[in-house]
């Protein structure tokens, strides 16, 4: 085993000299992704958002890159393939590569966990970057913190963004937003696809936003023996589901979810690790919430505690949320929520019936966000609608140009932070 | 681009579907790796440490595990592709996947930054795991920073581990170790592949370490003119270098270095991002120290200030380390040094001359450490012996049955922590 570095550095200087070797072939006008590993010049984004890939894969039949859609790449005369797609949206993209049918992350960028793997992703820089990029403003940091969950039995990371000034005010107690991720993604999302930390620093900074505690955890959680679920050939799960199953609808990006599926009942899931549940607001409540106000200084109360997410996080915050509204008096769904799929809604009783009332509800909850990319499609706006006929009062907020991707994601926090704890 | 995440989460369904449909072909007695994605059957470990890899590749026609050395794998009527190791070694191991002569990660484990892209990874437990799992112990944790250098003119990210009772004693200075990764890794190595959290949280509750800050930043760093530096086909540097360069050696693992490698003339490099610098100590000086002691209470002076690094870590501590002892008083180089692949030593001018004066030198420096694992060679205990036959003062622990890898740098990590600021 003496050689296993040896080997493996060799080997791969191979693939980054090749990487260096051809980088005169890069157009003068396209401009390495920010994601690629240090010193690759592939893949580059043109100014109109054609973004250029080149892959090493000398003995291969057929390589296609997958962003979005398929574009086949072709072997040109150094023996490398390369594509050019049509003009991506701005905004952070996963992607993988085929080769001869099997998919695979891009050697040359940074990979991300999406999709519920380890995936590619290019940065094509939006016209309003300034707002999630390093700033000369004062600097919090994003904590890594391990508990353990005696809900699940088993230890958990989550990660803890904290404002430049805690440090500072050390008698200062801060409210906090519980931030969740999406489908197939993890409690990393928000911190390296998401810049938690640079949207925050600057909203912060230009006293747009007060100074808050943001946690971000994972949205999985199972007990001991949910784990062992039995799912067929098509993913779909063949055997009762023990734990009491919340009323859920599906989402783009989301498996199991579609256009036939009944509001209300469970949507059939590809993955045992990747669910909506009241495990997750059971741990919240007995692990995750109580560890946070031991180690920090937490403003005590619903007042001073929020809770948001992306997609599936979006469904879990309002699944937990509408359910335990004596905890939370701000709650965000982007992309996300409820009744994110379906137009169908009956305020006496969608949504665990939390809109039957809506005086109360309007008392309770100091803000209700929704939001989406433009490009998602009508289906929040729509939603935000019912709610506003209902007399639920909500903030709709639309990012202009966007899918269901990360750059929705940031715009929406940055749009939905400045209104908590106000 | 409505379809972005659904195509991709579709594609990525499929792949996980099939790691899931096939899990009853596991081997009763072969462990998932604890670094696979959520649910992922392979790669699996048996007992006797032979390692099982899996890979979906339907039309390739050649595929091969490279985890030190090459594996072949057979492809299955199942219409996967199996191979099954040799014994190897305890520890962490990178690994990537060759399909049809291309070098790619398996899409079914996390990645890790080394050897200069994000490459997959496998744990091979070890038996004294326990000293970097996560215990029932007060937990520390690891803060993203990010900061912005004078010197490159760019932003830069360390990661700072802050031990359990930082919060509890306000008024408490804390010393601190400066910590750097190997060749083709970053600032967050020895997070994501070191345990630095758990080891040192280990260390500290059984009081067998003080509780100490461990700032972890990335050794790479260039100002602006530097990184466009020209190399040949073989990577070998064909301007000359603008920067003064500092005499060094190379490592297993660092590219350039070899047996005919002249010590004290610099290494050629075969890629612009790694390589050692007077930059990087210029960098930490000017900026990072600065930081660090102004947003943490920082016990001050020398007696409270250690740097360590593993491999390429090594060698840029001692060449921080050795030209600055007004600065340090603990220097540990894990698998890397000032001599590290040359037997030859003259303690009068190797070195940067530092060892010339035993006496003075073992009044100012209170531990120097140099380790390695017992399959990496003599090298470092025939520098340890060297430097003691000259009368200078050095602690060697060597890592048992462990190669060029983590698991011995982990182990060196929890020898060396306990013996700081006495």
């Amino acid at each position: 085993m003496h050689k296993v570095c040896v080997t493996l550095g060799t080997l791969i200087a191979g693939v980054l000299l090749l990487a260096g070797s051809a980088q005169a072939q890069v157009p003068a006008d396209c401009v390495p992704s920010a994601l690629n590993i240090p010193g690759a010049p592939f893949p580059c984004i043109f100014p109109d958002h054609r973004v250029m890939f080149r892959v090493s894969a000398p003995e291969a039949h057929s390589v296609t890159v997958r962003v979005g859609k398929g574009f086949p790449m072709t072997h040109e005369a150094d023996g490398l393939w390369y594509a050019t797609t049509t003009p991506l949206v701005e905004g952070f993209h996963y992607y993988m590569v085929q080769i001869d049918g099997a998919s695979f992350s891009d050697p040359s960028t940074a990979t991300y966990f999406g999709g519920g793997m380890w995936s590619s992703a290019i940065e094509v820089p939006a016209s309003d970057a300034a707002f999630y990029s390093n700033q000369q403003v004062p600097h919090g940091d994003v904590q890594i913190r391990w508990y353990y969950s005696t809900v699940t039995r088993k230890w958990r990371r989550c990660l803890v963004y904290v404002p430049a000034d805690y440090s500072q005010h050390p008698r200062q107690l801060y409210p906090v937003l519980y931030l969740l991720h999406g489908w197939g993604e993890n409690e990393l999302g928000w911190t390296f696809q998401g810049h938690v930390q640079q949207i925050m620093d600057n909203l912060i900074a230009a006293h747009k936003a007060k100074p808050m505690l943001i946690v971000m955890d994972n949205l999985n959680a199972a007990k001991p023996g949910e784990d062992g679920r039995i799912y067929d050939a098509r993913g779909v799960l063949t055997e009762a589901n023990p734990e009491p199953q919340a009323p859920m609808g599906g989402a783009p990006g989301m498996p199991g979810a579609g256009p036939g599926h009944k509001p209300g009942t469970p949507v059939a899931r590809r993955r045992p690790m990747f669910h909506l549940s009241n495990t997750f607001s059971e741990m919240m409540f007995t692990d995750l919430i109580p560890m946070i106000e031991k180690e920090y200084r937490v403003a005590p109360g619903r007042d001073n505690r929020a809770m948001a997410g992306l997609s599936m996080g979006g469904m879990q915050t309002f699944t937990t949320g509408l359910q335990n509204l004596d905890k939370f008096a701000y709650l965000g769904g982007f992309s996300g929520n409820c009744n994110g799929f379906s137009g169908s809604f009956d305020p006496k009783t969608s949504c665990f019936g939390a809109f039957a009332d809506a005086a109360s509800f309007n008392q309770k909850v100091k803000v209700l966000f929704l939001s989406t990319g433009s490009v998602e499609g009508p289906r929040v706006k729509a939603f935000s609608d019912a709610l506003t006929q209902a007399g639920i009062h909500n903030v709709y907020f639309e990012s202009p140009g966007t899918a269901h991707e990360w750059l929705t994601w940031r715009r929406a926090l940055a749009d939905f932070a400045p209104r908590l704890f106000r």
